[in-house]
């Protein structure tokens, strides 16, 4: 793992994710910085010291001299977003599989770059987004695919948080977030950091690509650079339409992701925060709620459950199933498509933000992705 | 009532709440062209035949010979669309108070007309949005306008159908439904018949008026001449954004109209076919779920609610409660600011639909309400 | 209507629920003890003051000089409780058909004299089981019947309620409370009012009888006469077994009755605050979410609602549908068993209130019923 | 860990939970009785095959040659129901800190011999009723003993699953069900499986004990010896009054465990199935709805979360939660009562499971924990 290390939020979900399905074991890592504190965090960790590295550079050279075999296999970048592109990078460059947080890089270009390099050193790379590890949303993928919500025609997803309500209203404090200066969170807040989630689980569950968008961004304040709300209407390929809405100041609302998808047949709707239960909404019929780890799920769903049904599933077991999908691409196992997304899925996102930033720009106007 | 006979269903739910506040009664109309089924329909429910007449000319000119304090004081009209605006017209001339269905006209000029007439006449004049008559639908339109959630910076309104999606894909099929056919049911379908709804919501709760839309319409088959789904960005009179989605081809979906209204304090969401939950939710604070009939609502709400907390209100009481507030506006009671739907806001409809088809005709640009 | 006037919140429940079919006017009665009142409140709503009567007494005389086609045909009993038995004997013997309020007597003595006097007369006699008018509830009796979650094997019904808690504390004030006084309320206050509800549902909705209880009742203080909570164990017909849970002392609930009933395929589940959902549990399948007006219920749910799909049925529909079930029972129609609930109702929940009692009063001891 | 090997279930639970707060990792254990199996798991695992044992004797000679800082702290005991008192026992004696899977005993005989022990040796003996690590039972374990619903005056606890319907009604099936069988189970299927993961939820969450109750056990049939089905009132140390009601039989039902307690200012309610909710219900007030990791809640919630809230918790977590209370129990550091389920809680249940079955026998009386 790269950064992680100590206070790290997102580094305790990768380390739990990790471990879960039995397949990775927290070797080393370059965790900080400020080397002190990776020490006492490898210490607390009861890890071997001698592959606490001080720089990416120390342990991509360190690790190189150990046995293929013996060597750390997958890399996790957990570092500030900045040095996601860079270290990726030059950790695929060194053999590395790597997993690495979102956004993956800060421009599409980069992004492509980072999946070819990917592909020429036939190493996996995933990118975390993680709401499609969870065993409803797999569901889901697999239902639409099996047809049975019949032909698209209309899709809805939401991602709500109210996060920066109390900060946005007072010129001073607003100043102080890093999310909202562009020097170091780039050209969106709120597209770049959610409605890429959103956009991330209408081309996850339903197959299909968003070709164009038509974006209208919300600063609030007229000194504020980045988007702290936005919607887009959506051209899919099938030739369907929706729209994604996603928003920053939706007061008081916490990971309000949801997704609902209509067929000629029927539909289907999920929420973030309530993550076990699909609603399957039917023509002509009662509506079915589905729910993990029964015999009715699919292939891909029974994978990604641990316990019998009646057990609740929670986001560190999303990040697992993700983990699980990695070992699996890794280990060359004919697994389940879907199974982790993929720095494909890195390039469509930062497209889609490019293009809802573009399409914005230009006076709310349509834009290809 | 004109219309609304026999086996008209939105003619039941008038009798019934009309009835609901023991200030009207159904003392006769003009209820079918066929005159035998309106005889026969006003037997079945005991009305005096000498006041079931053939056409609306009759009953004006007839009620017209009776004393003031005997004739209809209220007349509902229930007629098929395209009658609303003349036999309003006809009747506000003649002096009647008057209730009229939804859509009121088929342009905005007409329904400016109308306005104009009401007012000379000082007849109060109804328009059926009947969402607004839910107790948790005045509970919040009193918590916003006390400030409970302080500055609107949000709004969000959703209603979905799916009604029309068994006879969409169908060329054949799709021609014989009214809804579809310029002709007999104007110039939208989906905006007209329930996006109209979204939009009154918004304004209603929060006391704004939505200034400006950007919309983007689908008819799903290029034959289809009328929307059958279609979102609209909204720029809203105090500054803020917001966006209202309607559709009727989100299959499966019963009447699945939503509202959430953001401001810097906190939110509230509320759902029509949940509608005795209002969902406060709160900066910094547990989510309050505020039920009708408790100590704790607006006096506009306890007004709104017939028996103590724990019994469900249903649609025919917000129905009811509309007539109510015609009552007291009769009565020149002061009474409550929204108690029942005012022609104005069968202007802003007219007018929000004619924005929406303009919008999208011209390429999805912004157009001016 | 005999009761049920000026401030009354059951009058207005039944005016309403008798018009909603389209079945009943109200023509006139009896409704107060207080005649000044009773004149006032039938001119507000515009009755034949002629019919208007000091007493029951008077209306039974007068009504009866009345040609048979123009007398009264049902009267509602609407007055404090006590009065139920007297007044419902007198205008069943009388000729009437009759609506009672519940209880309908204070012992089971009582309403098996009604009830032979019901039979003797050929009368309508329909007690206010009003939540068995739900159309959720009516479709989850047909569901049952249907076989459609099999051979029961578990019945679980509950009624919780919160209002005895602001009063219950204080020994003065719960002193004030007439449903505390047992020379008011009778021999019971929380089995009696809302035990015997759940009891009944339990009933309705299984088609079996409960043979036996064993109960458990809760006075909270030692010298409060009445049960404020309780609960029973159930023998029911079929061998099954199940419970009641009733209370008035779960502070904040308003009027949480559901009922869970599971068969050897499925089970059945039911809120009454939530009436619209009808939750269908199914052995190795989905849950199914039933609701109204939708083409997959059963002819006696879809005969108990008004409107399509998707229009929220409340408490006043309810009672409409039982003055629905009246009306086709006075008119010797072919209707649905279970289209209102009969007398023979309400001589089973008296039975089951003095078997509670009897059970508690003897230290928690089986009994039958 | 003893047991808890390649295929189990609870293993896995075991596993992630102990690695999630970063105190634990799995060194070793004796997997198997089958030395094989446990080899391959550990070697799946990657964990030093010197520490895989063949037996638990062989864990205990061989740890106890390590120094004392090299030795397991901790050991898991995940052995079928009937090892988990001998193998406790002779751990704790061996100067381990232990953690049991429920039942920790066969009797409650056994359980105070257990606590007798641990408490002479001064170990840490931790038994899994996993439901009390979830943030939102916590929660309210902390806001009862704030007092914020007041004194307690009725507590409703449910356990209901469906799980056994699918073989209870073959004669054939039902006999092959280790769970169904005496000489296996123990005296109770589901009173000792679930009924006591009920009572242990309402000592937790109230902090009063259960000092007698009245239970009726069902065996559905009667070649079937065990209980497949029971309730049972409650007299709670405080004089308030209650009921515990577990099913297996309650067909297609998962894991469907909930509590509601009430006081005299308001009550809690919690459901396993979602367990990111807490509904408070406030006399006089709209009903708040708390969720974990946010600022209104306690500091035992607080500390019983990794991330912001809108992340949802699972079943995983809960039981890290317990893992990490073992921790601070270990390190003896002041953390938070109720932190991890202890041995008296252990001894609590047998006796619950105990009266419940003398209770019944008896004839459904009340009997004495």
């Amino acid at each position: 793992m790269v950064g992680g290390g100590s206070d790290s939020l997102i580094g305790v979900v990768h380390r739990i994710a990790a471990n879960m399905g039995d397949n990775f074991n927290l070797i080393g890592g370059a965790f900080s910085i400020d080397f002190k504190l990776a020490e006492s965090f490898a210490a607390k960790l009861e890890l071997d010291h001698t592959r606490v590295y001080k720089t990416i550079d120390d342990l991509i050279k360190s690790e190189h001299l150990l046995p293929e075999n013996e060597r750390m296999q997958v890399i996790t970048v957990a570092t500030p977003n900045f040095l996601h592109y860079s270290m990726s990078k030059q950790l695929l460059e060194a053999g590395f599989h790597v997993i690495c947080e979102k956004p993956v890089t800060t421009t599409s270009e980069e992004a492509i770059e980072l999946q070819q390099i990917a592909e020429r050193r036939q190493a996996v790379f995933a990118v975390t987004h993680t709401y499609t590890g969870y065993p409803m949303v797999r569901q889901m993928k697999s239902m639409i695919s099996e047809g049975m919500i019949g032909k698209i025609q209309k899709v809805d997803a939401q991602y709500y948080q109210g996060w920066i309500n109390p900060v946005i209203h007072d010129p001073e404090e607003r100043k102080k977030v890093w999310r909202l200066d562009p020097s170091k969170a780039g050209s969106s807040c709120c597209m770049g950091d959610i409605g890429v989630h959103a956009f991330n689980m209408v081309e996850y569950t339903t197959g299909l690509t968003i070709d164009s968008v038509l974006c209208d961004l919300n600063m609030l304040y007229d000194d504020n650079l980045l988007d702290v709300d936005g919607s887009s209407f959506l051209r899919l390929s099938n030739g369907s339409k929706g729209i994604i809405r996603a928003s920053q100041i939706a007061t008081a609302e916490e990971n309000n992701l949801r997704i609902a998808v209509y067929g000629d047949k029927g539909g289907l709707k999920w929420e973030q925060e309530n993550p076990n239960y699909l609603y399957h909404v039917i023509e002509g019929q009662p509506m079915q709620v589905y729910k993990p780890g029964n015999p009715y799920t699919s292939d891909f769903e029974k994978k990604s459950v641990k316990l019998p049904s009646g057990h609740p599933e929670g986001i560190f077991d999303a990040m697992g199933n993700i983990y699980n999908g990695v070992a699996a691409a890794i280990r060359e196992e004919d697994y389940f498509d879907g199974a982790y997304p993929k720095i494909i899925d890195g390039v469509r996102g930062m497209r889609f933000i490019e293009a809802a930033l573009k399409s914005n720009a230009k006076g709310q106007v349509w834009e290809e992705i």
